[in-house]
């Protein structure tokens, strides 16, 4: 995002932004799929911009599996950090804040400020760990569904997302289908491959071969940051891909003129991969990488909504859809985008698809796009004026 | 390999064979690229069928990161595990033990019988360790020169591998220009591109990332399993697909009606790879594989015998070149192999090339393929019908 930095976020971004939180299931607990519950839960969470009296302009930004509830702004002048949306949130961007009301949430399970297996579990006094239950992402929407209940938003003008965050924009639509009037869903797919299970099952493996995971046990005894790493080093390398690696590292040594013959990290890549493991270190929690993974993997839209049938799991209400897949995704496919298209044609729903040319992996949904930021938009404009207008379907 | 189960080695393989090995640099060490020596240096290998009498018939097999030299045959009626690649080397078969005289050998650096890091330096009667001076695929093709001039081969008829034996394949006709009539190179590259190092990088932080790795060092006190087992199980994802994967897998689950909301192998794929991690610890010494991951991902034949160009490391001698890809493999994918078939076009070499389709990824390069078998059998009979006829280029 290096275009970004050109320009501070004060100038054209929200500007001061605050992080919430708000807590429910205090009384009686948040039921889980898995037939588990949990509680009190608590929801770390922003909004950018203002709700209208008629309550037509919310929408909700759901985030990727490492993500958090900061989409956009700063928290203050000292900690200049932008959200990590920046490009896309803002007044006059892609998701106009001068137009809409945004809201986003760290997910349930995580670990930026909601309750996930880092958190105290009230019944022992101590971190949850590995007795946290394992979750659903119909559990996160869920979970999301009273925050905004909680922030009077009855009804939403687009939920929108991208990786694991788009796969919570089906889940809105398969399971709230009257709730949003359009949902955008970039760089996913109903349900993750064999290859991307495998991914995350080698990271997570990576994790609990760490003796300082210790059972999921380690908050006070330090945290696995050598596997928590490995797992990280796994993920960007799914994040970018063969095209974006050649043209960003290709065979390039870092800082020397030849080979070290040791193993020290001589190939550019493996200095970005090391450093990039060394920096999520910092911020993430590896009980939370693990849940967060399992949550996604178990995420198939048609067997839980449709009985197995895709077309039947979108067949309930009026929502549109903008599906947008990139070229050179690898962890996302577009032929995954294009079954999500197919089976949304069959269901009778109003569905755009754009697949972008874009040689950055599956991290171009992220990155600064004139093409994304058009289409996005585009369909949220068209979309309020025929909310206006009442006819939320069929526009010409 | 389930086609090979049906019939048992004895019956259609080239029976009962025996790992042998061959020591050299015992008083004069020898020399490596990195400028380090190492003495004495111990290769174990295998042949199969007789050298002939002129000489004429001898084919070198090089083997890939984990492999070994037993390519073909069983040890014994006790042990009849069969040669990794006994699909294609036997009597009748694609390499014709009954024709040719088939050398292999683990590679300088390996762990089955081959001096590497596991082996006891003589200088402290402790094993090398992390102190095994790092080396090149030249180095280890190198060490085969010597072998097979102590077996009494002054030319191979061709020289044969596939991943990282292909590498071989390609250092000896860039290295050794007039000492083989042919090179078969089976899903390889030049140089391995930033992806592949990535993964490479990966998996060897994954080694380093257990503490029983304990600085290479771990000889006497127990080998970083989980580290190794990590590193295997990145290993298995890119030697897949993803059209392979789901294929063999899909989202099936393993012995389960429905999810165990746990962390246990709920999917196949999931049960699969922490099988091969399991297994390969038993086989592999975890220094041997950060030392021939390095070897592969240092290899760049155009930087080291061309100045830079792939060309120019072609330029010299008659050797002919079979250079065959397969269509999922995206750890070698085909643009890296008609890279290497532009290359040697541009060097005046006679050139074969062929991509097979197949779904199996990288693996089905060792997998049985009536394919593959005619092209490196039709390749081996015109290179030997024309070295008979002193006609070494051209067959028309």
């Amino acid at each position: 995002m290096s275009e970004y930095s050109q320009h501070s976020p004060d100038e054209t971004g929200v500007g001061l932004v605050e992080k919430r939180i708000f807590t429910f299931a205090e009384t009686e607990p948040f039921p889980l799929e898995s037939g588990a519950t949990i509680g009190p839960v608590t929801l770390a969470y922003e909004t950018y911009g203002r709700l209208a009296p008629d309550g037509s302009n919310a929408i909700l930004v759901c985030h990727a599996l490492t993500g958090d509830s900061h989409a956009a702004g700063i928290y203050s002048q000292s900690d200049p950090k932008p959200g990590w949306w920046e490009v896309m949130v803002g007044p006059g961007k892609g998701i106009d804040t001068d137009k809409y009301f945004v809201v986003c949430a760290n997910v349930l399970g995580g670990c930026m400020g909601s309750t996930g297996p880092a958190s105290t579990d009230p019944a022992t006094g101590k971190p949850y760990g590995i007795s946290f239950p394992v979750l659903t992402i119909g559990d996160m929407v869920r979970a999301q569904k009273t925050l905004l209940t909680h922030l009077g938003v009855t009804r939403l003008l687009s939920v929108i997302g991208g990786s694991m965050g788009g796969m919570q924009v089906l889940e809105w639509a398969a399971r709230f289908p009257d709730m949003a009037a359009s949902a955008i869903a970039l760089a996913t797919a109903a349900k993750h491959s064999a290859l991307h299970i495998a991914f995350h099952e080698v990271a997570r493996q990576a994790i609990l071969a760490d003796p300082d995971w210790n059972g999921g046990d380690y908050y006070a005894t330090g945290k696995p940051e050598h596997g928590l790493a490995v797992a990280r080093m796994i993920g960007h390398i799914t994040y970018l891909s063969d095209e974006a690696m050649r043209h960003k590292f290709g065979r390039g040594l870092q800082d020397r003129a030849d080979f070290s013959f040791s193993f020290e990290a001589d190939f550019q890549v493996e200095s970005y991969l090391r450093y990039q493991g060394r920096k999520f270190v910092e911020r993430f929690d590896a009980n939370s990488f693990l849940y967060i993974t399992r949550a996604a993997d178990y995420f198939d839209l048609g067997a839980t909504h449709g009985k197995g049938s895709l077309t039947k799991a979108f067949s309930r209400g009026d929502t549109r859809f903008l599906i947008v897949s990139f070229s050179s995704d690898w962890l996302y496919p577009t032929y995954q985008s294009r079954e999500l298209v197919q089976a949304l044609k069959r269901a009778g729903k109003d569905v755009s698809f754009c697949e972008i040319e874009a040689q950055w992996g599956h991290d171009a949904f992220l990155l600064d796009s004139p093409r994304l930021t058009g289409l996005i938009s585009g369909h949220l404009e068209r979309t309020s004026r025929d909310m206006a207008r009442g006819l939320e379907r069929g526009d010409a």
